[in-house]
């Protein structure tokens, strides 16, 4: 018997890049979520497909869903695809505190860590309640112009302000909790939670942070002082980015939605009040992941 | 009249460097603890003076207390000198609880933030209760060799595993919690807290902690594989850095106190139930600290 | 007797920034080339303004020239600005090998190390055959698409491809001399001179070069792999950055002039035949530049 | 035919680490050396073993002359082992010109990269002519005390100047061609050739060099001073390591001989008037090698 009654099953389609059959891909997708839909049934869970991935998929044996009422009405969502997928579905999903299951159809990501070609042998156990619960903070972002808010974003992985290629290096002044940091002339800046500090920010130069801690990290990228180093935050305190000079500026949250900032235009970052829970197997670790993302300790130079 | 009734100062008399005449710089502690001391006791305070600096700086118009007995009888104790200074009278009072002000003679450091110049306008807001507090966890250590324990320290900025000059790279083998990390071909391993973080760890390329937050970094030095970077660690976690190669190996704890490790040897970093306790005069900012410190935003390049 | 007998005075007026008052700049610049003018007049040579300058600065006292006949006619330019004036003379009398001075109006640049409050003192040597030759070379950069070329530019500083702030990731491909090297995933490349190697390639993490150093440096920008580090390559090599994947992408030359890229553009890097000519005053001393500009052994952190 | 006539072989008898059965080891070089001795002899060539290597693997089939008496009579050398086995086997035969090949026991190194599994397919070619040469200079390393040479080394990788573990950080002041540069407070420094830059100097930071940069890196293992960068110095430039401060210093040669250093000490490094020349097969590229040596292109993070 399960402990999550009723599985959402979520398979974002991608355009396909130039070359890639589309059909091809419609139809992996398609299969996949059909052989996962059916498993789940038979363990005999309620499955409800969302509503776009049903669509793309051109599936309509299961109801359908849109992700709102996935969140209201589903115990537990299986992500199928990349981490940016993930992603995606955990920032639209956290206000109703669903919790999600990654299911990988290429390499393993950081936090979609369950194989397609293995799904059978560790859904099982998680649906029926024996798995590692790993619970992310999100970040509420605004875009505050004066006393107006222009935009308003979570993200998951982070906030960046930066610069376009086709402008020279912005000046961006730093407050934490109405307290002066610095001035940061540089290509922009990176505010990380720690599940994005392995991504981007790791790029940029910054530390790896644990998932436990409390904390983003702000790493500037291409800073003009070479001691302008990443620096570690309480997630309690308020971020603020201010644009203090600069041609292009813009904003973006996890690399995805993006807003043009102004002279003068800030961007607070905050923890929002909604977490994301992932649910792993059973033995699952955050180091093995990093090592194996890493390529630690595998004869490198 | 005083929130600190009875108050502790401590001058460290080092000994000097070639060249330096030890007439005069003795001369120039004894000066400063004869002021402060006269000061303090004008503003009502009763002064005890650490028996080891009254020695050395030849003073006997106070009464003399060890350090153990400061710490037991004293509210605040008084630090005259660098950070390295702060450093030994913090670990010896933690146990005690004992808040410390630093005083500097030279330029100030990152927790010693009083110029000796200017002592009388910001010791007497802080002695009567005007002061922002400033808690900062200290590690504990151990290094074990099988299972006994050959060596115990507390240590206030890191705790550093490293291989000697005349020998090669060494192999450590990380554990947290019991989870397995990685092994970490290298010079060695920094494990800094917040306080260490602007020290030797950001010298070998680790982030900056905020003094709030509940973590470690561990930041390779010089390490073999690129993709092994500094990582931030909740400090409620166990530490195990244990060698498993390597030819002259050792650890440090605040660059101060050492033990020589042979292969096998484990050396276990958790979080001390002591902190310390820094009284900082009111409008401190760790990030003014910070800035000045780094030399921010002063027009370098 | 100088030995420069036809001497340039070329001096940028830029726009001001808001706020700045455009009028009061205009006679700043007006001032300060006045003066030289007369100055090196008085030293017996010749004196050309360079027509733009005079026709900003309001100057009619001098004969006029635009840039191509300076060089053609002229035995030195005298730059007055920064950095950025002096790598905008350079790049356009390359060609013509006149020799260039530096005086700057500001703080201290890489190239413009005479100081306009003590000019005097420094010119007067110069121009009488005193001096420290200083050769650096050009690179030229072409984008190609196809078997066409679109653009070609000369860069003193560095020649950089990269994304725009609102796409993801590009995919570069690079080649040295027909040999694959490796596919980069950054936010961009950038291909710095010995000159540049200071300015932006420093900031995303790169090595200086000195001088004379025969070589280019080849900087990721926060690569997606962490083994993705600089490397010096032989300025005798033909780099190729070959545009494989990525949104919208561009190439800058001394964050200069741009082209805008589609995929499967190349961007060709290879040696000028033109180097590039500074004088400075006798003494000078690459080494000192560096360590006032980085502020070396001053005290910092 | 063979253009190479007279050829040595070269193995060197490892020390085996605990654990590891001496005699296995013994036996697989034997094993290795005879075979290869047989494949060249088969080819025409006349075979002469190392003299140490044929006293530790036992063979007495081939004639044995030590290594000096090799670099006078034979026309190239093969040595059997890792990178460490080849900077050896270089240094000693650097006076004499001979060019080494370097078939590899292991995981192929940077510059060892004919596997054994197979070494005639690469040899035969080598050996009758069909080859890519690949020089690379040496550095010449000599330890002043005051007016005197104390000790002499070359180096092919690199000379390392550093503090004990059990000491402080030094202060080490800089010079090159007589002109002061800066003053490093740091763990130590490390002056890299091409060959060496991706070693050592690699995990401290420093970029890679092509091999046909007449230039060494400079890389500050550690430094105190955030701006203290990586600098590349072309070799024609004497470099000068003086030890201003510091407690147990010491130098190292391709972290292989050593030298313990008091204050006042100084390290000057200079271009040897040797180089080395290694062989590859036709169709070797610089490039392919740090793609696989640093797992570029392969999939990881």
């Amino acid at each position: 018997m399960s402990l999550f009654r009723h599985v959402a099953l979520i398979g974002k389609y991608h355009k396909p890049g130039s070359g890639e059959p589309a059909a091809k891909l419609r139809q992996s997708l398609r299969q996949a979520l059909q052989e996962i839909a059916g498993f789940v049934t038979q363990l005999g869970c309620t499955l409800t497909l969302e509503a776009e991935s049903a669509a793309n998929a051109g599936i309509t044996d299961y109801p359908a869903l849109d992700i709102d009422a996935i969140g209201r009405q589903c115990d537990v969502a299986l992500v199928v695809g990349g981490d940016g997928t993930m992603l995606g579905a955990s920032r639209r999903l956290a206000r109703y505190g669903t919790p999600l299951v990654g299911i990988n159809k290429g390499r393993l990501g950081f936090i979609t860590d369950i194989a397609l070609d293995n799904y059978q042998q560790a859904l099982q156990p998680i649906l029926t309640g024996s798995y590692e619960e790993d619970v992310r903070p999100l970040m509420h972002a605004s875009v505050l112009r004066g006393s107006e808010c222009m935009y308003e974003a979570l993200a998951l992985n982070d906030v960046v302000v930066n610069r376009s290629s086709t402008s020279g290096m912005v000046e961006l002044r730093i407050e934490v909790d109405g307290v002066f940091v610095s001035n940061q002339r540089a290509d922009g800046v990176i505010i990380a939670s720690p599940t994005g500090s392995s991504a981007y920010a790791l790029s940029a130069g910054g530390p790896m942070l644990h998932p436990r801690i409390p904390g983003w990290v702000m790493v500037p990228i291409a800073p003009h002082m070479l001691s302008n180093r990443p620096i570690v935050l309480p997630d309690a305190l308020d971020v603020v980015i201010e644009v203090v000079a600069g041609g292009k500026v813009s904003a973006s949250f996890d690399m995805h939605s993006l807003a043009s900032l102004q002279r003068g235009d800030r961007v607070l970052v905050r923890r929002s009040a909604y977490n994301v829970c992932f649910l792993h197997p059973q033995g699952w670790s955050y180091f093995a992941t990093l090592r194996q993302k890493l390529s630690w300790n595998e004869g490198g130079c």
